[in-house]
């Protein structure tokens, strides 16, 4: 089975991008450089909702992914065609998609935000790694990395490491759920 | 000046409790232990609002603290009276009071959850250290640690920590927003 992942830069708060889409406040260091490049070797697919692949476009880039020699996939129930090398539009349900190229042959998979196009591969349990770069900012409002995907999604942490410029590196594994237990959510009330 | 500091225990989309409040995902752990008790030894002052004042009640302690000794303030606008000894009612506004007590003599001043009131001493910027203990896992909703302070808060990271049970450990220390630079949000599209 191939691995998909799901992650990228985010402020404590936990937002990919601040109001009005703003990225200002990222952090470039040659330590990401190296972490990103280590991770790109082992991919060969990208994945992406309409309003990241809206976002590339503009910038004229696959989202700040070397993509050259990649397969790209946008999911999307709006856009009728896309007329680029090497990317391919999906109408049909993100979850099941992807679960079936999970299985076929390949590298990894990465899953580019924001959260609202993750959020229904969580919700499908497709997502296997998240990787977080956590900037030392509260941004307060902007796209969220995470949004409610209906059930617990436990994690298995991997690997942690303070970056010199002051970003927390994390990574970690998704344990995948086993049929009805990924819904409960016991109760008992606290602050 | 006395040191303010907001955190606790959080999943890794932030939220100090799940659905219903619940707690059952917190992983406890000497290691934690440790942390905390070298914490409260320099801390007499405890702050909370009044949605975990009423948990803490329930719960018949200070919000997971050992309180003895110390001094608390519930902040309510709609609470009239407590009666309770070491704890006193502020009806007041808020990061005005907080303010004006960092400024007299005492040790630290921890701020209890939810991020409700956290916002508001946010807001007013009195707040001077984050620190959380970052579980993995993600709830999808609950009580979030952090909510809109209308001003982006810049943080410098002080302490990382891999945690054995899982937990990633990180405290940070609040740049203090000077004037109007504070309300800055540059824009720029991003996904």
């Amino acid at each position: 089975m191939r691995t998909v992942t799901y992650g990228g830069a985010c402020s404590l708060d936990g937002f990919l991008a601040g109001a009005d889409g703003s990225i200002d406040w990222l952090r470039f260091s040659p330590e990401v450089g190296e972490i990103m490049a280590t991770y790109w070797k082992d991919v060969d697919t990208i994945l992406m909702g309409r309003k990241t692949w809206d976002f590339a476009q503009a910038q004229g880039g696959g989202g700040g992914a070397d993509t050259s020699g990649m397969q790209s996939f946008v999911f999307s129930r709006t856009l009728s065609r896309i007329d680029h090398a090497g990317v391919q539009l999906v109408n049909e349900d993100a979850g099941a998609f992807v679960g079936a190229l999970k299985r076929k042959k390949g590298k990894g998979i990465c899953v580019l935000g924001g959260g609202d196009f993750a959020r229904s591969l969580f919700e499908a349990d497709v997502i296997d790694e998240v990787g977080l770069n956590v900037h030392p900012i509260l941004l307060g409002t902007g796209v969220p990395a995470f949004l409610d995907a209906k059930h617990r999604v436990k994690l298995e942490l991997r690997e942690c490491r303070q970056l010199r410029s002051g970003c927390v590196y994390v990574k970690y594994r998704v344990k995948h759920a086993r049929g009805a237990a990924k819904h409960a959510r016991p109760a008992s009330r606290a602050p």
